[in-house]
Order: structure tokens, then C-alpha cells, then sequence
């Protein structure tokens, strides 16, 4: 017997709040379970006493989680130091928490992992999972992350949109950027916006290889000639052969790192200056992690199954573990799920595997897009082109 | 008898292909209308004498068209010169076409207006009609224009979701950059995803009034102390007080134009400068006009019935007109429809009124809110959220 408490770290997606659900309505079953707290903003909760009681809301609450985005509970990017876990575990002695869940990515598997140990050494008696989350989809030991289906869902689909539009006023090369800072899965997702050779997107370029800015000149003029209208999805992580990222603002925020200076508008910038063909930029940004319009079902289905299945291995004496997700089947798409020890997963970063980029590292290989389609869920619209065969001349 | 010919000019919006639809549908029941014809890349398509047959197309694809982003003719910029016109009446006559369509904003009616004085006094029999189109809503004597009503709720879902993110993992200033050079419309539909006071969009700033960099300081400032997390909602055609845009790139195009710097991505570099507060910029841009996901159901309607009113206007020996949207009743919402004389909307710039911008200069007023709300066609989506209540500490 005991309580449980559950607590989100890093940038929220739009199926976070989904395990959350999965966790609660689980939590519910289990006989062992008394209270089910969350923690307000992460880890800073847990060290500030700052819990809500989630076994107190409405069922029509917690149903409602699934189709709302951001952190329900509110989540945090702090870095603990080594005496906060001293804290941390006293905070849990206090409130009786025996089962804690920490939802997150690499750094907070690395903090879940610590506490599990922590709390193994100390010898109080409680059980840590982790429950994968990430858009960035770089957590290793795990088929793919929750949140990175919908978060590939919207790249996709605006990609897609996007591409109608350049090509009804084929006037400007457009470069849009995509989240992702040190890993390419969701900037590659836009290659499956591509009907059939020739459309958009017609270059894509992930964190994983050095920008080359000759040949990204070099390409977009190609294109140019080609197309008129040229679209170009880019991550925000760019940076050149030297490892220095493409673009910064030359500014640099209060805890002393340097900023990003938006690399779909500096690359704009080059195009104009260096070709003299009209160009702009799009960011999407953070909106590319919380839509819910276009969410992937899949990806929702999937984060609540994870969340379950955290409660549930919890409650079967396991700790030390992450909560991962394997393909059961490819054709139809079928993910089963396991569980993987935290030390495997804590700061490990997956990289977009090398052979699924291009030789010039200006696009993707079908095997990626076949890793990726059946995660967003659906197929993407199916808009319409119509009959252009020309009227003949008089 | 006859033949028609519709053409687009301009932005493309999420409905522009809705007025195609109704413009094609109605022609085909017209008994007095021969062939149907769509032009390819708006006036370029006529003086290139490149037309497809929207009379050949399937039913399929017409119905389709209502969920196609973008045009689905091609649409174009160019500004006719005066000895295109003449040649515009040659291909007219060569073709048969006795009823010509223009889709678009101030400057297709321009056009619009030209072509339908010179056929009159060249006595070419032929009805002129232009059909409105802009999602910056800047066209004058009509209630509003298709293609606002959802571009308005892009950014109406939008805001609300990236509130929904700051709030929820509140580090920084987010600023949120919006399109409409120089009418304020759909910045101000920020305000909608306002649920009470306190929630964000904070600070929303429009181009109609000059952007004060010390106030904006100030504001910024005083909310971070209150919120934490602050959301700022701006126009890319914000100006300073002397009328120069807040940020140009440095960069001049091929047209000689000057390319905006991205506005957004300037403030929140200001914020982080001035302030030392984390800050970051999120730029939509195009993608606010082709998402087919946040189209608004009242505005595909509305502008499925302006392209079909336009052929029956045609048909009715009217021309010279534009059609327009009247507020027929205000609770429960209902349009109606009527024409005004081209020559006055030609070239005519609608702004946002000043009395619906509070006296900073930094927010909405509510009439703007009762306003624009059935434009979007149904409420914003019900978003939980939880019991904050606190565990009661130990």
C-alpha cells in the first residue's frame, strides 16, 4: 500500500496529457494504490510539496485529457543538483509515495534513474518507471517515442499544405523549420509530404550531416530553374562542417546560452542576397508540439497504453525501468510494448540513422518513410489536383 | 451564349477553391453558359491563353475542392500594365468568353474594375464580376471576406494551444508572429483564445498603431513578473512611430523590394537583450493560410455561395460588380449577400478600427471579439483543465 505521484519533465507534445489519463484510470484499478498525486511543474514539485490529487477529478477530466495539448500538470526544464535528491526522497517518505512515474525525455530518464537507485540504496521501499515522451523521437531502446507520431502528423500534413500553396504561386523558394535541435526524425517526416518526384519538398536537411552552404546554393538553384516555386524543410539544429550552428543572434540569455537566430530566415536571407531569387521563411515552432487537430490517433493510443503499462509494472515489484515500444507487426502496423532499464536509456541520444539520408544530404530514403507512416495514424489528406490538361489554343 | 472564365489572384486562402466550387457547380446549370474555364496563374493564364475546362472535370473533383488548400488554378502577382489590357480583350473575343470571374483582394478588383470599363466602351457584350477573397479581410463595403473566417481560426486554435503550451512549462516570452502587412484582423483574432483574464495572449499588437519599443519593454516586463510565462501576439507589418517597419533584413529583393526581417524573431531577440529574459519567436506564416484542418465551416460556405451568386449575378446582365457579404441577423448568425460597384473597392484599403484597439495599444476591444466570433464557424475546442487545488501540505 501507498501513494502514487506522477510528474512531467521537458517540453510538453500533444499525447503527454494521454499517458496522463492512461495513468490515472490505471492507477484507479489497483487495489494497492491509495492516493494518485501529480506534481506541478516536474521535479519542482516534488521538492516544493506542490502535488494536486488526481484521484479527486472528474472522469469527465481526465477523458478530456486526451484531446488536450501541453502538460495538464505543468512541466519544467530544471537540472538537479546531487542535494536535491536527498530532498527529494525525504518529500517522498513524507507523503507516503511508492509509486512514482517521471514522463519525460533523456535528461529525465537520467534523473528517474537516479532516484530509483536512490531510493534502492536508502532502502525505502518504492518503485520508479519512466515513461518515455518525446517529439524529438531520440530516446534509445524504443521502436519510437510517444509524441513523435503527432508531432510527424503535422509536419506532414503542413509540408503537405504548404507545397499546395508554393505550388498555386510558384513565386519564391520557402524554407520552413522544423523543432528537433540534435536530432532529424521530425524534419525528415516532411518527405512523406511528397506525392511523386518533382513536388515538394524538394530538399531536406537534417542536424545529422554538415550544411554545406555551396551545395545548398548550388541545389535551391537547380530547383529553381526547375520549379519556380521550391520548398525546403530545414531543423533548427543546422550547423556547419565546422560543428558551429548556422546561424545565432549574436545574443546570448540569462543563463548564458547563446540563442538560436532562426535558421529558415537566415537561410532566406541567403538565397536572396546570393541568388537574387525572391524567398521567405516559415517557424512554426512550438506549434508543431501542441496541435490537436492534428494529433496522431495512433501516437494518442499509444501514449496512453505506456502510461498504463507504467502503473501496472510498478505494481508488479518492478523499478529501474523505462517503459518502451516495439513493432510488433509491420504490415498492419501493430506496437507491442516492454520495459528497458533507465541506466540503458538515461542521457543516451538516438541519432537519425545515417543510411535512411542521402548521399548529398539534401533528402530521405524510402526506408524511413516506411518506419514512419503508419505512426501518424492516418493517411495524410487526400486534396484534390485537378484535370490541368490545357484548352486548346485557338 | 458564351463562354466563362474565372481566374485567381493573389494569396491563396483555405477557401478560395470553396468559391471555385460554387462558381462551377452554378455555371453548369446555367443554360445560357457554354464552356467553362478556369485560367492558369490568374491574368498571366489569360494572356498566355492557358486555360484548363472546369466543365470536364468530375463531380469528384469539384466537390473535393472544398477541402483542397491553396488555388487550384494557380493564381499570380502580376500587375497588369496598360497595353496588357487590349490584349486581355483580344484573347476574350478569340475565346468567346462573355463572362470573366476574378478572385481576389484590392488588387485583382482593381483589375477587375479595368477590364470591366474597357469591354463596355470597346461594346464587347460580356458581364464582369469580381469575387472577394483575402484572409487579411481588408476589402471595403463588405461585412468581411471569404478566407478571413479561417484564417482567423488558425490563429485563434493556434494561440490557444501555444498558450496552452507556455502556460504549462512557463520559462519564457513567446512571441507569436502573424500575417497581414498592414491590416491588423486576423492579429487581433488572438484575442479569442483569451478564456479569462490573466491567460494569454497578453500583449497583442497591431500595425494599425505605432509600435512603441519602451511601452512594449514595459508591458513584457510587467507580465513576466506576474505570469512567468508571457504570450505576445504580432503583425508582420508592425511599424515604429516614425512609419518604418520594426525590422528589415538589410536584404533588397530582385523587385528591389525590401524584405522583411521577421518581426517576431526581432522582439524576442529585444526581450532577451533588454530584458534578460529567455525569449523565442514562432512564424507560422503560410502555413495560416492553407490549413485545411482549422478551416472554418461558416467561411467555406459563405465563400461557396459569393462564387455562386457571382454567376447568377452574371447571368442576370450584371456587371461591374463585386460580391458582397452582408450580417443579415447577428444572434444566431446569418449572412446575406448583395454587389457593390467595383470602382469602389477597387484599390480601397479596409483597416481595423481604431475604437477596437484599447488606448495602449496593446489589446482588443470586446466589439471586435462579437465580431468576429461566428466567422470561425464553431467554438474554440473545449480544452480541460484540472482541479489545481493543492494537496494540503504535511
Amino acid at each position: 500500500m501507498g501513494n502514487l505521484l506522477i510528474a512531467h519533465g521537458g517540453g510538453p507534445t500533444p499525447v503527454i496529457n494521454s499517458s496522463l489519463r492512461g495513468v490515472v484510470e490505471q492507477a484507479k484499478k489497483q487495489p494497492q494504490i491509495g492516493g494518485i498525486y501529480g506534481a506541478r511543474f516536474g521535479v519542482e514539485g516534488v521538492l516544493n510539496e506542490a502535488f494536486i490529487d488526481l484521484g479527486a477529478q472528474s472522469e469527465a477530466a481526465i477523458r478530456g485529457l486526451s484531446s488536450t495539448p501541453a502538460s495538464a500538470l505543468g512541466s519544467c526544464r530544471r537540472k538537479l543538483k546531487s542535494d536535491d535528491y536527498p530532498r527529494i526522497l525525504d518529500v517522498f517518505k513524507k507523503y507516503d509515495i511508492r509509486y512514482f512515474l517521471y514522463n519525460g525525455g533523456n535528461d529525465s530518464m537520467d534523473t528517474c534513474n537516479k532516484i530509483a537507485a536512490l531510493a534502492k540504496d536508502s532502502g525505502y521501499e518504492m518503485r520508479v518507471i519512466g515513461v518515455p515522451k518525446t517529439i524529438d523521437n531520440d530516446l534509445m531502446h524504443t521502436d519510437h517515442c510517444p509524441g513523435f507520431g503527432s508531432a510527424a502528423r503535422y509536419v506532414a500534413v503542413s509540408t503537405l499544405e504548404l507545397w499546395k500553396d508554393v505550388q498555386s504561386l510558384p513565386i519564391h523558394v520557402c524554407i520552413m523549420e522544423v523543432m528537433g535541435r540534435n536530432a532529424g526524425f521530425i524534419t525528415a517526416v516532411s518527405a512523406l509530404a511528397r506525392k511523386s518526384e518533382g513536388c515538394g519538398p524538394h530538399l531536406i536537411y537534417l542536424p545529422e550531416r554538415p550544411f554545406i552552404r555551396e551545395q545548398f546554393l548550388e541545389d535551391v538553384s537547380a530547383w529553381h530553374k526547375r520549379a519556380g516555386g521550391v520548398l525546403v524543410v530545414v531543423s533548427e539544429g543546422l550547423c556547419g562542417p565546422d560543428g558551429a550552428p548556422l546561424s545565432d543572434s549574436g545574443v546570448v540569455d540569462g543563463f548564458g546560452h547563446k540563442v538560436p537566430g532562426g535558421v529558415s530566415q537566415h537561410l532566406s536571407e541567403l538565397v536572396i542576397r546570393e541568388l537574387g531569387i525572391k524567398s521567405r521563411s516559415e517557424k512554426p515552432g512550438l506549434l508543431g508540439r501542441c496541435s490537436i487537430p492534428l494529433q496522431s490517433p495512433v501516437d494518442r493510443d499509444e501514449a496512453y497504453q505506456v502510461g498504463a503499462l507504467a502503473v501496472r509494472a510498478a505494481c508488479e515489484y518492478k523499478t529501474g525501468f523505462m517503459v518502451s515500444i516495439t513493432r510488433e507487426c509491420e504490415d498492419p502496423y501493430r506496437a507491442g510494448y516492454g520495459l528497458v532499464p533507465l541506466s540503458e536509456v538515461a542521457n543516451a541520444e538516438r541519432k537519425f540513422p545515417d543510411n535512411w539520408i542521402n548521399a548529398r544530404g539534401n533528402d530521405i530514403n524510402p526506408d524511413f518513410i516506411k518506419y514512419c507512416a503508419p505512426l501518424m495514424g492516418a493517411a495524410l489528406p487526400d486534396y484534390i489536383d485537378l484535370d490541368l490538361t490545357p484548352v486548346k489554343k485557338l
